[in-house]
């Protein structure tokens, strides 16, 4: 058990860049929301889901939309409320911690800023470990544990509930409701117990984000060794270290899709071309696929040690590209299965990148 | 309180196209089902909702689609079941009787199967008395009344419950939904309590559907007087006798929108034409708009007194095109402004057809 405090929000947050993998949103309003919920009610305690009764339930909480950040679309700061309060009466039982369903972007802060609200501790874990661009997309999924009852609420307090036949169907239904809704909701969905987010879980995600956070800070900081105590932490590699030359994003039926293409810093014969849905795909050298979904690829500015989103990319920006593993049940043929390059539409077999911590 | 019988079901099919208006869906499967039900389970009680318990929840049920039959997407016979079943767990009560949200097309015939199948009386009244294209308008509506929480339910058994914070937003959301289900759902919405009912739905609906129903059986019977009979007790006119020479129909976001051009039998200068958006909107007779929603205009077919759904339109058809006021609700300022001309995007004055029964 341990507190997130005032000094841990700006770790957190490039922690979560760094998992957002370009995407799940821009995390700067969900810092300020968090300082001020911090401000307001105290250290958010983060818990572990074996300290928790193991039948108790944990609410999830995430927002979905368009790869937008906060900025863009107002909350009304009372959509997670209404929405888990939707969950709670329609499970008929009250829940006991706040579960992160994504522990990247600006769903690594959220659910933070949601549990101080609400006076309930935060579980140090989530079902991705990473972002994503569909809700199926997670270690809950591998384990057959349904997306369902899941609910929506959007700024002007709209409520949907989905009790979808199965995770796909979910994602299907949750994607009409948030264009309906105008591009943004918070959501609640994969209600499980304790003792399933232990078993099924990814446990440490928070920590993993914040750990991953503060050695992207100590680059930031001109710390000796820091780059290389964030690649050995992530098992990571610098796969490019290249300057953009072309971006393109478009927005379309709820997601922004795109690509990135940079040219190497000392061998300009050397490209590389970065797909996009939501979050970075697939990172192509000169047409080779070199990291993949799900395994992780994240632009680190060089100068600056910044992660970046894809809505803060720009021409000319330099840049590392990082890719890390994903975690291990990612890795798996059922998880390869899920959220491997053929679920986005590409035809090509995966190759896990790098290690296997 | 009567009994709907196996020698009901034509003569309210009958009467479910004449308030379906060009729309509400062809309702031969609707009959088919009813006969088996009734053949299953015995007659099916119509009651009124003042000789129910006033506090009794009433349990509303429709289809909801782009226009379609039930032909077309084929019902795994327990949607109804699993939306009531959805709204009475998440209402925590049970339901007394089935209340038909829209008695026109499909929807005036669907109830009673689901009535039949759950052992439940089905309320004589309804909340339009004609087949609308959008949720929001019904008379409940008009009497502040929520369409929330209401429950969509596809026949892969997907279930979606919607919580919006108006009428309007419950169509934004529900459409949207039926559109990623396959354009096809069994919904439930307004769950009202008898006393509701009674004090604001559209009492004997289902009566009154079957009343024009055996007056158009007598017509195809050749009885003497029967269409004057049928004018009179709807207090409709005959505003246009014509050929069809011209349709045109797609199906766009959910609806099916067209128009329909008929030319004078006997007066080849006289043309009318038929705008639609899933039912029978405005007539206009050289430009001129002589009926307009929400008073209703009905296809009969010369030859065979048949009330033509816009699907079932042919080129070169010989149409009696038929008047009615709408129920007087609907011809108040509000009910004007909740589904007159304006609510379809037209620039046009509601006036009022005919009479004020």
């Amino acid at each position: 058990m341990f507190y997130i405090t005032h000094d841990d929000v700006e770790d957190l947050a490039l922690g979560s860049y760094v998992l957002g993998t370009g995407g799940g949103g821009d995390s700067s309003l969900a810092k300020i929301m968090l300082r001020e919920a911090i401000k307001e009610h105290g250290p958010v305690q983060v818990v572990d889901a074996s300290d928790l009764d193991p039948d108790g339930l944990l609410l999830p909480i995430a927002v979905i939309g368009a790869g937008v950040g906060f900025e863009e679309k107002l909350l009304n700061g009372g959509e997670a409320e209404q929405a888990l309060h939707t969950l709670e009466k329609y499970m008929g039982r009250k829940g006991v911690a706040i579960f992160p369903i994504e522990v990247g972007g600006v769903n690594t802060l959220f659910p933070l800023v949601v549990a101080a609200k609400l006076g309930l501790p935060c579980v140090d874990a989530d079902s991705m470990r990473r972002a994503f661009p569909r809700l199926e997309l997670t270690v809950l999924t591998l384990a057959g544990i349904p997306s369902s009852p899941a609910v929506l609420v959007d700024a002007k307090s709209n409520a949907v509930l989905l009790e979808p036949i199965d995770n796909a169907a979910a994602e299907t239904l949750a994607r009409a409701t948030v264009v309906a809704m105008g591009m943004f909701a918070v959501m609640s969905a994969y209600p499980i117990t304790a003792q399933q987010c232990v078993d099924h879980g990814i446990l440490k995600s928070l920590s993993y984000a914040l750990e991953l956070g503060r050695r992207v800070s100590a680059i930031q900081e001109g710390k000796p060794d820091a780059y290389q105590q964030l690649l050995e932490y992530a098992d990571a590699e610098i796969i490019f270290s290249g300057k953009v030359v072309d971006i393109e994003r478009r927005v379309t039926g709820g997601w922004t899709k795109g690509t990135v293409t940079l040219e190497h810093l000392t061998d300009p014969d050397r490209t590389m071309r970065v797909d996009i849905q939501n979050e970075n795909l697939i990172a192509f050298e000169d047409g080779e696929a070199k990291v993949m979904t799900p395994d992780l690829i994240t632009f680190l500015d060089i100068e600056t040690a910044t992660p970046m989103t894809t809505e803060s990319l720009s021409y000319g920006q330099r840049l590392n590209v990082i890719g890390m593993p994903a975690y291990s049940a990612w890795r798996t043929p059922a998880g390869v299965e899920l959220a491997g390059p053929r679920t986005f539409g590409y035809d090509i077999d995966y190759v896990a990148f790098g290690g296997t911590k």
